[in-house]
């Protein structure tokens, strides 16, 4: 198998500020229990499926450089850099568009930056289902088999009870449930996880986008078009900017499940997202003396007396030090310490909110 | 008035760790709410009391450079550097001997170099009272009138109900007591904290502690009679590691005070020991946002979100961020981060006992 592979490499991970900023993204993180980044492991798992010349990441002008770095293999041409950040729809259709220019009809898959899966060889089995699938003309999605009612996901509906690995049909695509939709949804067994996995031939991708969205499909289709001439800069630089900000979900997925285009091959190879400080502490950590402590490169010693439940990220190198304290998640980072109570990590985006309110946006 | 006084500078204050280090104690930070040090707002207080070439500082080998440069105005040869730290005793002894070789029968006060008093005139005329009461032959202490029933102080037990300014005999030092003792002692009216204050005729004090303890008074006298000749190091060498380590109050005060020898005059001129961070926070922070802030040079700033009850000292430099925590004690420096409930401020020591054992001293 020699998938064309897009990785889009955008979003600064709040929830794990101030680990995660917008300079220097999760994706950029080694939060794989290696030297490895995230970004760096979703290269590596995809390694199998798609030789390097046919990855390519589409991420912003402020991690271009470090995307460059990061992945060698990855050739020049194949690091789309948007010079603004136009959501999900924009930068799938753009190397969908590329993609399609160079290889008309080829099969692109779309994984994110910054998720961990832990069953490399489920993965790859899993894509390989939902390629068949993509040849045979359907938007292909890859769905989680949920372990949890998580109400942090969007969800696939499907049309029959999920059996692991068997290619159906998706109904609807559903915005995050509270917690008793989610708890309906993960007991009727009829409802997957959308991890934003995505498999398709890239010509039928484009065609449902011009159909549905062609505000979005004309300025990437001239812009496909410049890419490898000498026009790119001209023609990026007049037509980016009025491409609209919508998600891929939202623009194509959706009205084309309702279509019937759409399936889904549910999978389970412990994916996680790394959203927050608490799966962060679940997955990556060492537990010592009561403290789930994340190891990081560099990381500080951790020293608590007295104390349960901590989560202790200390990549500021420093040594972290509690007494008496009970459930929290205390991340040190060079020039910023949260101390935050564990119920709380998923508002940590608000801290970041407040400090960009507040015009101190060197932390943020 | 012009009295010869000493201020014994040691002690590394390990309730403030990690912001006070062995190598960086409490008395040479700025914990006044201004610029200047503990040490330096202790000779700013006594310079109405004592010019600046009758003030003495004892400290030893690791602090004697930053003393000196803390404290241009001490003429070098009234730093006293001991070589070895051999506690108060020998600290206070080697002052008043090397006074009374220079000034025979002078009077001489003893002030620790750490603490805080924020009426200076209270204070000033409170040691006026005991420098009558020295200079008519008594060992005379000031107490602090007590405000609240503390078990981290000894106290001292007065003949008569306690009554401000007035001068009175000691009848006994007492320990830390446990709370219950504490709150008799408060409710009696007639003890007094110890902070060590202490004032007498240097002849007078070398004559108790020649009765009571020769094994401090003969080595220390050599010791003396040579410092401002050229055998000063070799005679410090020869015998100031023979001294026994004993705290003032256990070699002569107590015994002193058991023959009636001791007064003193009960001072209340807001004092503080600084010795732990809630006095800290309760001194030294401004409250912003449910969290109180205690500004030193080159503090980071401080956002708290859904907070209460925080003390915050970002002392690193870092921007210091809470979520959702009550009642934390969060302390950032260069090279460690505290997070400590409030309740265990007082054992923030066997922090510093872990890192000693575990060999983590650059921590210490």
């Amino acid at each position: 198998m020699d998938l064309h592979v897009v990785v889009p490499a955008g979003g600064s991970g709040t929830r794990l500020w101030p680990l995660s900023r917008a300079t220097n993204p999760k994706f950029l993180h080694p939060l794989t229990g290696t030297e490895r980044s995230l970004l760096q492991a979703t290269f590596d798992r995809l390694a199998p499926l798609a030789s390097a010349e046919r990855v390519h990441v589409v991420t912003g002008t402020a991690h271009a450089t470090a995307v460059a770095r990061q992945l060698p293999e990855v050739p020049e041409r194949n690091i789309l850099i948007e010079p603004l950040a136009r959501d999900s729809c924009a930068a799938i259709a753009l190397a969908a568009a590329v993609i399609e220019q160079r290889s008309p009809g080829a099969v692109m898959a779309s994984f994110a930056a910054d998720h961990l899966i832990k069953d490399t060889e489920a993965f790859g089995r899993t894509v390989e289902e939902a390629v068949r699938g993509a040849a045979e003309g359907k938007l292909m999605t890859i769905g989680i088999t949920p372990t949890r009612p998580e109400t942090g996901y969007g969800y696939l509906q499907c049309s029959e009870t999920a059996e692991l690995g068997v290619q159906q049909q998706v109904l609807e695509f559903k915005e995050k449930p509270d917690l008793a939709t989610a708890t309906e949804y993960v007991e009727s067994g009829r409802y997957l996880w959308n991890a934003s996995m995505f498999v398709w031939r890239t010509d039928l991708f484009l065609r449902e986008l011009a159909q549905r969205r062609p505000d979005v499909f004309e300025p990437v289709s001239e812009i496909a078009r410049a890419w490898d001439t000498d026009d790119r800069v001209s023609v990026v630089e007049a037509l980016w900017a009025t491409i609209p900000k919508v998600a891929v979900e939202y623009a194509v997925m959706e009205p084309a499940a309702a279509d019937g285009l759409v399936a889904t091959v549910p999978g389970d190879f412990g994916w996680s997202d790394i959203g927050d400080f608490e799966t962060l502490g679940e997955l990556l950590s060492d537990t010592r003396d009561g403290a789930h402590v994340v190891s990081t490169p560099a990381a500080g010693e951790v020293v608590t007396v007295d104390s349960a439940g901590v989560i202790a990220v200390p990549a500021g190198g420093r040594l972290v030090a509690t007494l008496g304290v009970q459930d929290l998640i205390v991340v040190d980072t060079p020039d910023a310490v949260l101390v935050c109570d564990r119920s709380r990590a998923q508002d940590i985006k608000r801290l970041t909110e407040i400090l960009r309110d507040t015009g101190r946006t060197e932390y943020v």
